[in-house]
């Protein structure tokens, strides 16, 4: 067998030798002929050749973004940045990696699709795999008991991914969390109102938003005795069930609807059995009478089939689709964002009481205050001018009942006439 | 010795006392009393008892960003990408980690600075070091050979910055790359002119940009007898050259000008033997001539001190640096960017003309053609308009001698009074 470095530099003269055709213009079986002894030429050093020639090429499940794509991610990036700060809430930005125990039990199963640094002397670093995880070792770190934040960012994940129906191993999530404590199931719908306006805006066909409880999930399956207690586990192949059991849970899975069939549900002699599934499904009745008020419910469903894989949800938990297949969408939201599952899946999210918690080394919860948008059910004003005065707003315009009766606009304190309302503000504000 | 699960309850229960006696108000005696238990059972269980605690901290040399620090990143970033803009640059987007190989032998010295990924089975990938190597490796690729790009992404290196100084492990470039052949010097005295922009409008105090050219610099060590011939070798260490050519080093790197300065040392008998230094000096005269018709050479100045550690340039080398010390600056920018490497310096670069061609099989360079702001030191009318037809700009608007004096703007080819040209411009724009 002749030297390596003899047949790559003939492999370079048989090349320039088709060059020299081609630019010649010289016929089709002249050229063919060379192509051929430079194939042959190339056969001879074998698949060894690449690791000589230098690897063109993205790590895999990566890729580069051309101007144009950047122009539509760009535009889609626009749209809900604009939904977000719209919704009042703040960005922050953490590391691409993390210390290897901040991620360490927080995926469950999907723990072994994490990137990890190389030990290179120092500490033991991985790639983020998602922006929750991050965002509550940041809530915890820094003593954060309240806050709405949005964070688009890439994640990374040693997945196998079908490239083709748009997944990677890098890809950006687009989070919005709402982070305190608050009336039951308003942050919840608010989340769920940003997907129903992100989806909506970016016109990429009609979707569905599917909603569940991991507390239900939890509950059918302790009540069709599926589970022998363990809290921790949750999902049980089929093969380990009674026929009984199997056919018990899979006629509750392909149960859908909406706050009726929650209703129904609470009624249901089984899964009334469980304080877990009674608790999610007043929670899913709640959240529905939300959902009306934001007039989203023609799209959004309670599906008791939904599921997702991370180990940190506690209660509600949601995912987006795309009804249409075949249609390739980046976009991401969630409270408590996580990549999506199956096709069409855009947007998922979910509640997650537990996870700033764990990084507390008391696994303190994290106390209440107001917020932006005040999550309460009958915001009282007083509180809403407490509020105000805490957070520096210097004018608050009070339009009640019994100002429409006496034609004014109560500012503040002092009553004025509706047409000095913006002389008004401009004086206050330029004495501020 | 204690069971060290045992210390370990002991130092949770007399932590617990220490709280108790603060929140009660005891005396400081007592309480010191306490606390210097509690460190004796903290001492018993060693340094090991972090492993058992949760360490809350970011990864060394990174940090996280709270809105505040993330809406002045974003006003910094929006005066960037507007000049960015301005001068016609369009984005692109490349993934976090490269193929280990495609970052090989690019950076010298600093290669020891890349952080690696872990082999879990599959590539051996490294985390980005700059934008400039990957998108080297992104034209080659893609046989791109023309293009004006800006990119704003994080880079990594394993570096031990001073983060007092603002410089970390993990942070921002923010890249304005013009790749293509062009009449020489005019896309660096672009460059130029967009860190003048950007370093004026961010208004973050006085500074300067100094330039040099690597060329200069080779062929001064080389007449100095610095250098025994060896192209690779450009920084050589001080003990091992006479004093006599120490001193003569030491003289030219203290000379600082424009282009009288770089005038002067053409005719210098020692550096004009050099080809090299002269074909550097002659660049700089001519970029000096650019950067006087941009108006920039208030704070441009040619200063033979300026060398920039990177490997992969070739020409022309440039840095910003703040004249006040104490302000921390995150802006880069740069046509082949660069960490900057003195307190002080906020923006980097040079010309790299071999870098490309290190991903090419063949070494190729990047040929020739057209771009949206035109490099021609004369341009022909004819080339603009040919140019406006490939790149389907359906109007151009002439006003040159001949249209001044006729009192005409010219319309691509059909004249029409001034006064008419909006009404025309609108019904060419309606048509199209």
């Amino acid at each position: 067998m002749a030297d390596k470095a003899q047949i790559q530099e003939a492999i370079e003269v048989q090349g320039e030798e088709v060059l020299k055709l081609k630019s010649e213009k010289a016929s089709k079986e002249q050229i063919d002929e060379e192509v051929s002894k430079l194939l042959q030429l190339k056969a001879q050093i074998g698949e060894d050749d690449g690791k000589h020639q230098f690897v063109l090429k993205t790590a895999k499940g990566t890729r580069d973004y051309n101007p144009k794509q950047m122009a539509i991610r760009e535009k889609v990036f626009n749209t809900i940045l604009g939904c977000f700060k719209r919704h009042g809430a703040e960005t922050i930005d953490t590391p691409v990696f993390e210390l290897k125990e901040t991620l360490t039990g927080k995926y469950g199963e999907d723990s072994k699709l994490i990137y990890d640094l190389k030990d290179q002397g120092g500490e033991l670093l991985s790639l983020r795999y998602d922006l929750t995880v991050p965002f509550a070792r940041y809530l915890a770190m820094n003593k954060i008991t309240n806050i709405k934040r949005y964070h688009i960012a890439k994640v990374y994940r040693r997945d196998n991914p079908a490239m083709t129906r748009g997944r990677y191993r890098e890809f950006y999530q687009c989070d919005f969390d709402i982070a305190g404590q608050y009336d039951a199931m308003i942050p919840d719908a608010e989340c769920l109102k940003i997907v129903y306006e992100i989806l909506s805006e970016l016109d990429i066909g009609d979707f569905r938003i599917k909603v569940n409880d991991r507390r239900i999930l939890d509950g059918m399956f302790a009540v069709c005795d599926a589970v022998e207690g363990s809290e921790g586990e949750r999902m049980v192949s089929e093969k380990g069930l009674s026929e009984e059991v199997a056919d018990q849970i899979g006629e509750y899975v392909s149960l859908q609807g909406g706050m009726e069939l929650a209703e129904r549900l609470l009624q249901d002699q089984k899964m009334s059995q469980s304080k877990q599934a009674c608790a999610g499904l007043t929670d899913i009745k709640l959240l529905f009478s939300y959902l009306q008020l934001f007039q989203v419910t023609d799209k959004v469903v309670f599906d008791l089939s939904l599921a997702r894989g991370l180990d940190y949800y506690t209660g509600i938990i949601y995912e987006g689709f795309l009804t249409q297949t075949g249609i390739a969408a980046e976009a991401q939201n969630s409270s408590g964002a996580e990549e999506s599952v199956s096709v069409g899946s855009v947007a998922g999210g979910g509640r997650y009481d537990g996870l700033v918690g764990m990084f507390d080394p008391k696994g303190r919860k994290v106390p209440c205050v107001g917020a932006e948008v005040m999550y309460k059910k009958n915001p009282k004003l007083l509180s809403q001018l407490q509020y105000c005065e805490d957070s520096g707003i210097p004018l608050v315009a009070i339009l009640g009942e019994q100002e429409l009766k006496d034609g004014v606009v109560k500012l503040r304190a002092a009553d004025i006439s509706r047409a000095d309302l913006i002389a008004e503000i401009k004086r206050k504000t330029s004495e501020a």
